[in-house]
């Protein structure tokens, strides 16, 4: 796959995140579910934002951060998602583009504003996630670029986009254009709730077509609708070719035809905010894969930029993860 | 002081602060002098932009900062400062208004869209700032609640103010409302290069009537034009009631009348982001005053709050002051 001219191109939501901590009472007060992400509409976000406490924005988005995980790596990427023409809009144009990650999606200047994510910190760093998608739900499947597509080992697509019926057909058109050209498809199941909205798309995906999938725990067992993660992990062996899947702090199962790899997480001092980890897991096992190291390797650098992570608020890497990863003797 | 329905009344820049990392060349490549703020006009905030890495967005503001702080502690606080109706004003009013301050300054709907500040930090935490003033220019002396300042002890302006007319007569508007219902007006010199800019007219306030002046080392002997920081410290005894120098690392000096209180500066494990330093010194002190704490408790409160400041990234308290001076036995 070295004639590629990127590592990965990733297609997902455009989103700035609203990070605010509160307390765990906040969550129940609102009819939140701990840890997962809700979608709302415009009203919804305007009501919470309100009641929420002081924020920082930052850009985000599932295979946004991926990408730019990808980048610090020094890795080459290319993304495509939808803004507006608006503040949020140029926030996420520029931080995406500014560390390296190339980003052609034209914006939108009339209609929805940029898509924004309300995350609520509490106080053990786990997150929880309330997004409007706004701009984001305009990608549509003539955004998707066939040469592109074509010129990445890896097309990356997030389980988001199908809580959309025009972002669905982008994502489809994409993983039809990396098919046709011999490049790799990768998936993220991106969260529980998400795969049972769209469990038989998302199955039917992962039998036709998905060569490297990744999920967390409650995401592989609510897809196979199994009790066991240890039943998931055999259900999934014989469908994908490749198949990450994360659970937290016990660590990584990576599993590959007969294969099975056990990569522990990193250890962190405490973690500061959750956000982002799945999304920086897949960053360091990609970069690793079309960077050609096997898949322990892959795994380990997975779990290394998700322990930086998860170590401050925001879910864009602060440290240079080539250089944390060259530290750590994973990279030469 | 009792019979006021706020402690303070901020008035000064709103400003939403973008925040980068970035190393010393990238300071002096683009003409930075480092520590200090620079006002920009927006093609060359765009410019400076487009060559920084990713943000953090976050309300900012040195006076705005302040009130936070204040409101942090627990104390009652308003601010005055105009933002444009766009997605930065809109996050400016949400994080002042979610902390507790009042904040009622009506929003311009066409004009110049909301200020920001380009905030550069180097590896040894100091900030060197680039302030596109935006529609925060627009607040005028018709904009100064007489109502409003006559219900505070204190009336708190921001020096950065002076940089523009119509924001000058706002400010000297304010100080006459606060002197007409005896009230207590305090002024911070906010930069050396502001100072600088407008020596005359600050000597002028000091001189005429400002109560509490705050300043750092290069501030204070920038006003007087001395070498020496002690010839200011007398310089300034004999002009203002109360003056609250702060030297960084070096602690503050509190003269009053033939009074002098040294107070040691809080020590920090490591300085993440000097921003917001002077800031949160005169959130601390304005809150003792407001108070009825004695001069050194309110230099120590201030000298607290900076420290909780400069330990993260960003300008406004991430720990609740009160709970933080509480365990360290400042408040009851």
């Amino acid at each position: 796959m070295t004639d590629a001219k990127y590592g990965v191109v990733g297609i997902g939501n455009a989103i700035v995140d609203i990070i605010a901590r509160c307390d765990e009472a906040f969550l129940s007060n609102h009819a939140m579910e701990k840890g997962f992400m809700q979608l709302i509409d415009s009203a919804r976000a305007d009501e919470l934002y309100a009641h929420m406490g002081p924020g920082k924005e930052q850009s985000g988005g599932s295979v946004a951060n991926s990408c730019a995980g990808i980048a610090s790596f020094g890795g080459t990427c290319a993304f495509i998602g939808r803004v507006a023409g608006d503040q949020f809009g140029k926030v996420f144009s520029h931080d995406i583009t500014s560390v390296g990650v190339t980003y052609d999606t034209p914006h939108v200047d009339v209609g929805l504003p940029t898509a924004r994510c309300l995350v609520l910190v509490t106080p053990d760093g786990e997150r929880t996630m309330n997004t409007y998608l706004g701009a984001s739900t305009e990608l549509g499947a003539s955004e998707i670029d066939g040469d592109l597509i074509a010129s990445a080992q890896v097309t990356y697509l997030e389980g988001y986009l199908f809580d959309k019926e025009e972002a669905k057909s982008a994502f489809h058109e994409a993983a039809k254009f990396a098919r046709a050209a011999g490049r790799n498809v990768a998936l993220t199941l991106s969260d529980a709730f998400c795969v049972d909205r769209h469990r038989d798309d998302f199955l039917g995906l992962v039998r036709g077509g998905v060569d490297i999938l990744f999920a967390n725990e409650t995401e592989i067992t609510s897809l196979y609708q199994m009790n066991s993660f240890e039943d998931a992990v055999e259900a999934v062996r014989s469908e994908c070719e490749i198949a990450v899947l994360t659970r937290s702090e016990a660590g990584a199962v990576i599993v590959s035809g007969n294969d099975t790899f056990y990569v522990p997480a990193e250890p962190v001092e405490k973690v500061a905010d959750a956000t982002g980890a799945g999304d920086l897991y897949a960053a360091g096992f990609l970069f690793g894969l079309t960077n050609g190291y096997d898949l322990e390797t892959c795994g380990k650098l997975g779990s290394l930029s998700a322990s930086e992570i998860i170590s401050h608020i925001g879910a864009r890497p602060e440290a240079n993860l080539k250089e944390l990863a060259q530290t750590k003797g994973l990279l030469g």
